[in-house]
């Protein structure tokens, strides 16, 4: 009833913050996330949106027309602003873009010109700037004159006449230095200057390894465009850290928890396809071999355990091997070293655990001859898992194919069809 | 030799951060390690042992006796110190904490009373206070007192005469405001402080919902007793990110990459155990057919692809479940709904799949009652991997059992037997 509707809005556009809302709807199924929407506050749904996941966000925002979109996005910061443009048709970026006026449309056009994964997709464009020549005290009033300062300003950007960096002044550096000291005498020369092409990825690298808060953002020739600030820094290093998870699942690091039915069964349709492609190879591999096992059962039995320990062993290669990559440890300088160890270890695992499997199978069957065929394919495949645990994510990553999906999908496939072919290959062999 | 030696000895100690040179070290197999370590020049040892993951860390400690700790540890916070005295054994703990003055020894043992995963094992306990009651204009010049700031001080923490927390006062927001306003007057009071037994995933979900980059921490009684930098919540955003994905392989989230071959072999051994364990529990199953196989081959050839399909789509669901849990959006609340799409999602796939294998099945094979049997147990199969998938994450926490870690390996277990149970116990009822 409407009584209690009214009580929940008063909660949420009184009591919590534009990211506890977020969090709110991203937490609620479809329906209840729809009727909490309408309750949010005119005047809050710019900064809910904000803090969105893109999917979330895209719906809510294909339900606003472009008016409604003008006056919502009013306080954004460009950043922010291009993020969210760009995930609207082009007519309506345009429609826009129009409501704006010069300068803001300049700012945003600028940033949208930007790829998103890059520096220049993540920086935002308000910028305070300095000259190296002004006095600490001449800053000091200079600021005053604004009403604020722009959100994780830790430092002013130097630059000279033409606009091109020439450093950065901490602002808790200016705070304990004499007010007549000029900018130049106090200022850190010594941060590079990040180049707008950078990848997300190697920006959120480059604040994590040196703690920064903020960093300037250089074109080619090195004139200032803008700064990137540690809260977006932590969304790209949030996205990069789930897309692995997600992605060797077969989910996208978007997706939404509380999708519904139609879009979940949709979306896992195709994941679950590509492996039934990659079940039916395996199983052919075991079709070739319906004679042998016809004639030994136990085979049947037992084979399921060479595929799927080879898969476990690859696996652990692999996820190594990709979370290495992703934080750049992973060379050509080391590779080498990487496979040697990863397949002295499947070897060594190989044959501790082909011991235990064949003393098993032999006890089980009563047949030694079983156990020595189970203990080689084991030796086998977990060599193989490591092999292939460790060149396939560089192999597929200088292909520019995602790691962290393909890999595993790939991996499995391998290490059930050297499993089926190396344990019932060589039951054959014996007792074809 | 020695003269190349020591080039790389300048390039490490001249041209590179500590944070370089620990990215270098971890990036390193571990005669290079040890090598390079060798060559760091021993004022900058402290700081790259700050930035080295555990595992590493641990190791070059365990090359220090309390002497040379004692002179490494000098300029560290008290947080970092804490959290590096935390490896050590008690007894080098005890002679490390002997070497310090009183007042450092006080600072870190109230840091080191603190779990580590907690709001107190994060915290500094460098902040900078001030009364409600002076003007800005006297902060000010208290400040210019200081010959540097503490790294990250965004804001100044205002406390009353018993250092009880009431508010911060932003940085940027003092340089705005009149000199001559006092500190009530400009600072904020709607920042909560952080309990000081706060889990550091909670303190972490808060610095990204609230965009912070420095936070108070009080004790119970509401007295400050540290602050919260945003480089060390980084930290935890990484290590939590890093700790589903790399459990979820039966990984630990420090490991090294290039961890030596027996470490390596032991660590993974552990893993393919408890898998072999499974992996036997399947083949069981399977052993409780063998009359079935024998009679109709194609059952061991296509048994196969009922138990994958099962595990992968009860991972899909697994992993979203764990990344929900893990940013706080599963409650008891929309559980149900939850369990529900998944089934739903996982019958209609189920039914989809059903109709293409059952197809491709009785073509193989040319007998329309293998494609039926398959069918049905790919749609019983897929439903059992939703449910298994939604609940026993949930289950598992509420039992303190990591999901990432535990998770995977009990689920493929259910897939498994449930897949091979209803694949060849149909069977048995038709062929047998």
């Amino acid at each position: 009833d409407s009584g209690a509707l009214q009580q929940v809005a008063r909660i949420l556009n009184g009591g919590l913050s534009p990211s506890d809302i977020a969090h709110l709807l991203e937490s609620s199924p479809p329906r209840q996330r729809a009727l909490l929407w309408n309750l949010v506050d005119k005047s809050l749904e710019g900064e809910v949106l904000q803090y969105l996941s893109d999917d979330i966000r895209s719906y809510f925002l294909s339900k606003l027309n472009a008016q409604e979109l003008a006056t919502i996005i009013e306080d954004f910061e460009s950043d922010d602003l291009a993020d969210l443009l760009q995930q609207l048709p082009d007519t309506v970026i345009q429609e826009v873009l129009d409501t704006m006026d010069d300068q803001d449309r300049q700012r945003v056009e600028e940033v949208l010109s930007y790829p998103e994964d890059t520096a220049g997709g993540l920086m935002n464009t308000d910028t305070i700037t300095v000259r190296p020549d002004l006095s600490i005290d001449v800053v000091l009033r200079y600021l005053r004159r604004h009403r604020s300062l722009p959100p994780m300003t830790d430092s002013l950007i130097v630059v000279n006449r033409r606009d091109e960096y020439i450093g950065v002044m901490p602002i808790t550096k200016m705070l304990v230095s004499s007010p007549s000291a000029t900018v130049r005498e106090v200022m850190d020369t010594d941060i590079e200057p990040i180049p707008v092409t950078m990848s997300d990825t190697q920006v959120a690298t480059l604040f994590e390894r040196y703690d920064l808060i903020s960093a300037p953002v250089v074109s080619e020739k090195g004139k200032l465009l803008g700064r990137i600030t540690i809260d977006d820094v932590v969304d790209v290093i949030r996205e990069d850290a789930d897309h692995s998870l997600m992605s060797m699942a077969g989910l996208d690091e978007d997706e939404d928890t509380f999708a519904p039915v139609m879009k979940t069964t949709k979306r896992r349709a195709i994941w679950l396809g590509i492996n039934l492609i990659t079940a039916f190879i395996a199983s052919s591999v075991i079709g070739l071999f319906e004679g042998t096992i016809s004639k030994v059962v136990a085979l049947a039995v037992l084979m399921p355990i060479v595929a799927s320990m080879g898969g476990i062993a690859g696996s652990q290669t692999l996820t190594l091997v990709i979370r290495g990559m992703a934080v750049g440890q992973i060379s050509g300088a080391n590779v080498a070293w990487l496979l040697n160890r990863e397949f002295l270890a499947g070897a060594l695992n190989g044959v501790l655990w082909a011991l235990v499997v064949s003393v098993a199978a032999t006890v089980w069957f009563g047949d030694p001859m079983i156990g020595l065929i189970i203990a080689a394919a084991l030796v086998i495949n977990l060599i193989a898992a490591a092999l292939v645990g460790t060149l396939l994510p560089l192999f597929l990553k200088a292909r520019n194919i995602d790691p962290a999906l393909a890999g595993g999908v790939i991996l499995t496939t391998v290490t059930d069809v050297v499993g089926f072919l190396a344990f019932l290959g060589l039951a054959t062999l014996i007792y074809g």
